[in-house]
């Protein structure tokens, strides 16, 4: 099938999107100082590898901007958290667009703990958490929505998910979001020999 | 485990980098007219649902840029291909660093096929490979590599991976990219009722 890009209206391009660029890790973020905003966001990756700074695609809405991305820009500091398989049920959740006098962190049962270097908590439980500050947010399109990047300043990694002082990802067992309400965890795992300069 | 970040060397962070954003989507990128560069890239996100626009990082190296950004920037055009799990073996291959005058393509004998709008060829047997315009190169920080942004004008989407006109992602079987030479297939898919303005 061939499709002219031109020719799709937003909600056709999104479900090609969501189908193609699979599967896809998931920023559960935490954000905002009183009213504790807790949100999953899939399209996302780092922007630079040292220093790590990670950067993820928030939607608009016609009517506001998402509360995520309000929190970021009043407070300057967020956390990026990773949920492992076992919170898929609280991670789904927290997508539901609450009010912003809400917190989705209560509402789905997560509980909070101090953060080292920024004032927005991050998940307890969770195997990995990135405290974050801000750096920008672009829209590199008018309609399309809004990438929020910021620098990791610190690390929280359960101990036992580390095996040998390393991320061990089967203990992790992350989420990986597909097209729809639909996620995935790890399947089978290849491992190849490193290519030269690769 | 508790990490400053400041404390960490660029190997250090990266190695939680690659550990933390798991599993990560590929974007399997064509790029340059005469000789056709190959190579995987898999921090790889969407920054705009319409116009769908797609970015990835590409390192830094220290003698050079690596021929990927360098092809984009000088062609204002290039494909995003998505492999299947069957193409692991030349997915690997083709992220070796080869000399600029070497086809990477060719090397890991992938077929090519003319693209529609854009110049640069698209991966022919892939289940999806989506031709993109350059729109901007972004450094976030100046050490830490590239974002390469750009717009998809036209989409190719095998017929044997559609279910009544969409992207069956079983069907497309990608691979996720794990910390090291490590990749993953989909595993147990779960789906979940939708929640209220999610």
């Amino acid at each position: 099938m061939y499709v002219d890009a031109s020719t799709l209206s937003p909600a056709e391009t999104y479900r090609l999107l969501v189908g193609s660029v699979v599967p896809r890790p998931i920023a559960w973020v935490t954000s905002g100082l009183d009213v504790i905003n807790l949100a999953p966001f899939s399209s996302f990756a780092w922007v630079s590898q040292h220093p790590a700074m990670l950067g993820f695609t928030v939607n608009r809405r016609a009517d506001r901007r998402k509360d995520t991305v309000v929190n970021i820009e009043e407070v300057g500091e967020y956390v990026v958290n990773i949920a492992s398989a076992d919170m898929l049920a609280a991670l789904h959740a927290s997508s539901e667009f609450l009010d912003p006098a809400e917190s989705e962190a209560e509402r789905v049962g997560m509980a909070l703990a101090p953060s080292r270097v920024v004032r927005v908590p991050r998940l307890r439980d969770v195997p990995v958490a990135m405290e974050c500050r801000f750096h920008s947010t672009t829209a590199f399109s008018p309609t399309g929505g809004e990438f929020v990047v910021g620098t990791v300043v610190a690390w929280h990694i359960a101990d036992d998910v580390l095996t040998g002082g390393r991320i061990d990802t089967e203990k992790v067992n992350p989420l990986g979001r597909l097209a729809g309400p639909r996620y995935t965890t790890l399947g089978d795992i290849t491992e190849l020999p490193p290519v030269p300069g690769g």
